[in-house]
């Protein structure tokens, strides 16, 4: 048994402030240091602290001698310039007009075979076009107010990193990094072979802490201004013409710029990709998670652990991206913000351990305080305790200047009480979570490569118009519900069947990849999920459930729904509310008063489902025929199955409670609702069925009292101070 | 010069209350009685009351003994079912499961021909079906979970208005109306045989009234509840078997039923019309104008007027199509509710005049007292009056039980009220209207076609989703704006020039047929109107104008615009809102805090604009960037033209001074703002030039003051009693 106060936490170090990591290793129980941004580590630090110690690598982009002498091996990045109007029948297009230029220089190899011109009113390629040198095209032939754009590749001169630091943090005088490309045989060689090297100078070094692979994500930046793009998905910075090359040597047919740029878009993760472009996809994760073994490898045969940051570099990397468990990674590290993403952290596969670099870093700017400092700690933990004890990570870390934590007491001392309960947490949990009552699957377009992302940049970072989808995440990541995150595909195909699950859910922003757009006139997909649920299986809808305008009807499954949208056409078709009631088990026994739905879907009306809540007056007569009525959750039945509509909801505890309730009704299994569960939604419940334990969790600062329900049913009062979490474990 | 006390009033009569009928002839000053539901005009009206005599023909559904004699003649419905679920290899569908058998009776006429049975989650067409008998369709080799439809003839056998009687009015024992259908060519000969008996009968009537020609707007009725569908615009009703052989001869191809039923939205006109649907409805047009024709004629040769009026069997003989003139009527009266619907009334070509039936009618149920009929009188009149000083319609008039209102004395003296400004309105102002400042063209499928009937199912019901468009509406309807509306084809054709317009606009439910769709990627429509902006015209978007997504962009002509929309797949771009500056002429001096923007289209960005109104705290430097940002109100220039995008308005009255200084700056005209003006905005002023002579109207009850700025832009202040009319004549 491992001791509560020692163990899975990492801190940074200094080598200016030796007795002060000495210090709280003690304190914190830290048993691994790293170094940072600006702090070096101690020579000797093994020995100094007999721990683990962290250094960041970076493969492509800190070996700033050999990339000068090799810019033919510089990474280039897929471009594509702002629309540019035609006035005349010539057109000069600056393809840097916008772009910072000290990042980025043409990349001229092969222009004629590689850049396209697009007339992007017609939506059609033109070939009249030449490069007259100083990063002009000149396009002939135009024609007068149609919009032109020049798609084209552009050499990183300047990691992008680095560029956003210059940009945000002022790193005005240090030398730049460059990116070199792995794609060239020679330069793969030449990073491999410094690999080794390092691995062979850097004895004390126990866990390569890789920041990250190859390719980054997608930035780009404007004249005098932050980033114009800034995407974790998108794949323009592994674009080169030798990387071209390979995908035709693969496939046998040329993958263009506009697979890569689409007009504009950069092939957004919410855009359904064309064929070519998820081909191209799928051949970059091979590639990058290929290489990252060989440097993988050299780690392991250094006796070290290798670990991967799961940020900048990780095009091609990415943890749920199919290649990915074949890397061999021992690690990987996140730097998580919520439940949601926790999990993303917690049910990655193919890896030892996965840990999370809390909140804030130890930097002036995140933590410019002992009070804030502790403020932003508790609230960046205690967002994540729901879903560290349903499925826990295994450590958790700090980064930053240690120096300028030690000059903050309260705040050492709350990371101290951290430490020691993420402790008590992962010694009580083990990976395999706590028990689930209910088994669903999220399906859309991406399903396992976009685990837990879906809806904004990187996890959790909702946009406005999604944030009446994220609450299903914050409820799920943490209730007794095994999560799946399955593609259209992925069923269409029999890869996977839909009766391994109690409940299908379908969810996001309509038109994107994740709510599913043209996917749902697929007729294979329509017909299977319709068998499903006839038969038995349980459908729940959040915002625009199967939304797609098609043969006259907007829900294609409308007919499991109960309900139909709206759609601009059909505003003469009468929408009769005479099947409004309120009252159900679903809601039954939550103060409703405290669920906000999201009016944001829009005009949604009955057509079979009982409704329970919408912007109707059930009690006014003149109202059951209405124009404009939004229906915000109704249920309906569907053969021997169940389903559910909802327009969005927003976070509350009650709202989390609802969406636990919504699936056990869906799922048909009421009778297990006063298991394992804490009568007041402010307390989460687990069940650990191997240790017969349980832990209740008070989610808020005041004391709660609340009926625990065993597993077998049988109730208990319980009182539990604010924040706290109590452990039951059960003889026998 | 007329009498401000007589004429151009129509008021209901009754055969038993002869001299109550003399009574408020006098009082009101009326010249034209008429015959309503329920009552009966009195034997030898012209001489008893020495004054026009109305009463009101129904072509197609009074003559029920030819009728019942003529089955074959009745009118039919292109009827589609709901969608069915096939659960094996066959499927019987009820083709009146749903539907009030009472109204409906399947047409079996050469079904195998016309009727279609559609495969919906394939959308294709399948054949292997077989009618049963008894109202049932047998369709084999069903796909199991796919759903089904059957779309067929049906013989209307009870008018749909006695059926919406028959539910909303309880008329349950009424002889049932049955509708014959010109179509067949003895069907037409009998109609107009009657027609001209009728007139030989009838010498005492003066003015015909048709109530009105052929074929009705589409109702339908579900079984025990009201319409399913209530559609005023949707041919439907015009179908049968011989209408589709006159298209086959006259096109030379089948129109089938699916191009009338549309999947179930049957056409709507929110929806673009296929080729063939436009090329049916154009035939039904031409066809029913002819006939309509022929019985006019009929009523000119014996001396008397034919009046339309604007409801029930309009469908083919609307005002704005095209073939409309061609009938030679001499009036048409409608039921406005609004200055919108004045507008449509009063923008009426081809007729020597327009009369409007004011609300409420002398019915029990819609005038219930004395104090309700003053209040519904006051809100309908007033809520008229702004469009009338702008351009008046030529006659009102009034329904009902003329006994009831006898006995309401308010009712009865604010009826005089009402009936004395209006003549003195349309004594003081001519048709051509007050002058206009300003020229537009609003641009959308339909064009003319469609005239001020932009939002709801008929003119001023505003559904919900598009109230924010309906401002533009009721500003323009009063304001110095020379409307037009014109199509995309009319533009696409060069039937239309845009440079003979100051201002262009588009608005419109993203996705209709008004807001424009698909139009928006026609590369001639956007080249037409980016060199008309270029060279000087303006352009205003309320809402999503020229939003279609292509080529990675939403706003096709975002480029004029100078903003964009999120369109679910550019989340990563960043959105900059660094250019917000609400000091702009075009709200300089209004109150804003009175004017309420529609936060519908969503996140709207700018992109070269520079924007007035938004969602964005302008002060806060962390929003400078910002995702989920709504542009309200920003203003471009491009070119040597300009444009605005406003996210839609509320109704106020600062709200119609805003769209109007819109108008202005749009048209680069703001040197003609302050001419025959009312600095007030409650307070509208209009110039008649050819009188050189102002109109003042109050809108509130309250006193106003107001600078009034006459059109060479003198000052002079004005007081305004509540409600008051001020006619300022310049003398020389």
């Amino acid at each position: 048994m491992s001791d509560k106060y020692k163990g899975r936490v990492t801190i940074p170090t200094d080598a200016t402030f030796i007795d002060g990591t000495k210090k709280y290793i003690k304190m914190w129980g830290a048993d691994a240091i790293r170094d940072c941004d600006g702090v070096s580590l101690p020579k000797g630090a093994k020995d100094i602290f007999g721990c683990d110690v962290y250094k960041a690598y970076f493969i492509v982009r800190e070996d700033r001698e050999y990339a000068k002498k090799h810019p033919e091996y510089f990474q280039n990045v897929a471009v594509t310039t702002e629309r540019k109007l035609a006035l005349s029948s010539t057109l000069d297009i600056d393809l840097f007009e916008d772009i910072f230029k000290e990042s980025l220089e043409v990349n001229l190899e092969r222009k004629e075979h590689f850049w396209q011109v697009y007339d992007r009113t017609l939506g059609i390629e033109v070939k009249d076009w030449e490069y007259l040198g100083n990063n002009i095209v000149r396009i002939r032939n135009t024609i007068p107010y149609h919009e032109y754009t020049v798609n084209f590749f552009a050499r990183n001169i300047w990691d992008p990193v680095q560029v956003y630091n210059y940009f945000s943090n002022d790193w005005k005088d240090v030398p730049h990094d460059l990116d070199i490309d792995p794609i060239y045989e020679e330069a793969l060689n030449h990073m491999l072979e410094r690999m080794e090297k390092w691995c062979i100078d850097n004895p004390d070094i126990t866990v390569v802490r890789f920041t990250t692979f190859f390719y980054n994500f997608f930035i780009i930046y404007k004249n005098g201004k932050t980033q114009s793009h800034w995407d974790w998905h998108t794949y323009a910075m592994s674009a080169s013409p030798k990387m071209f090359d390979e995908f035709k040597k693969e496939f046998g047919y040329e993958v263009t710029l506009e697979d890569i740029v689409t007009a504009g878009t950069y092939a957004s993760r919410f855009e359904i990709p064309s064929e070519t472009t998820r081909k191209y996809i799928d051949m970059v994760q091979r590639k990058c998670c290929a290489w990252a073994k060989m440097f993988v490898d050299i780690v392991h045969k250094y006796g070290k652990k290798a670990m991967m940051f799961d940020g900048d570099h990780r095009i091609g990397t990415e943890p749920y991206n199919p290649y990915f468990p074949s890397i061999g990674l021992d690690a990987v590290v996140g730097a998580p913000h919520s439940g949601p993403y926790i999990r993303l952290l917690s049910d990655m596969t193919g890896i030892k351990y996965k840990e999370g670099r809390l909140n804030p870093y130890f930097f002036p700017n995140e933590c410019p305080s002992d009070e804030l400092g502790v403020q932003y700690l508790k609230n960046n933990y205690q967002s994540e305790r729901r879903a560290l004890l349903k499925k826990p990570i295994d450590r958790i870390g700090f980064g930053g200047y240690l120096k300028l934590a030690d000059t903050y007491p309260s705040f050492c001392k709350l990371i101290k009480e951290v430490c020691d309960e993420f402790r008590e947490i992962r010694e009580n949990v083990d990976e395999s979570g706590s028990f689930n009552f209910v088994k669903v699957a999220i399906i859309s377009y991406w399903g396992k490569q976009n685990s837990w992302m879906f809806n904004g940049n990187f996890t959790d970072d909702t946009k406005p118009e999604t944030a009446g989808y994220g609450t299903l995440f914050n409820a799920i990541c943490a209730e007794p519900v095994d999560v799946s995150f399955i593609s259209f595909d992925d069923v269409i195909s029999n890869k996977i069947l839909l009766n391994s699950f109690d409940v299908l859910i379908n969810t996001g922003l309509s038109g994107t990849s994740f709510q599913g757009d043209y996917y749902w006139k697929n007729e294979i997909l329509l017909t299977k999920i319709r068998e499903y649920v006839r038969n038995g299986g349980g459908f729940v809808g959040i915002g625009d459930p199967s939304g797609y305008l098609f043969q006259g009807k907007y829900f294609q499954l409308g007919d499991i729904l109960g309900v139909e949208k709206e759609n601009g056409f059909t505003y003469s078709k009468n929408k009769f509310f005479d099947n409004i009631n309120p009252v159900h088990w679903i809601t039954d026994g939550l103060d409703m008063s405290r669920v906000r739905f999201s009016p944001r879907p829009g005009t949604i009306y009955p057509q079979g489902a009982t409704v329970l809540y919408c912007s109707i007056n059930a009690n006014d007569p003149t109202q059951n025929t209405v124009q404009g009525g939004n229906t915000f959750l109704a249920v309906n039945e569907y053969g021997k199955g169940r389903s559910i509509y909802c327009s969005g909801l927003f976070d509350s505890h009650e709202a989390f409670r609802l969406v636990y309730k919504m699936l056990l009704w869906a799922a048909g299994k009421e009778g297990e609702y006063k298991k394992a569960l804490s009568s007041n939604p402010v307390v989460d419940c687990y069940y650990y069925e191997k240790k017969n334990a349980y832990a209740l969790l008070n989610n808020v600062s005041t004391t709660q009292k609340t009926i625990f329900y065993d597993i077998e049913g049988k109730e208990k009062e319980m009182t539990l101070e604010g924040y706290a979490i109590k452990w039951i474990k059960i003889e026998g």
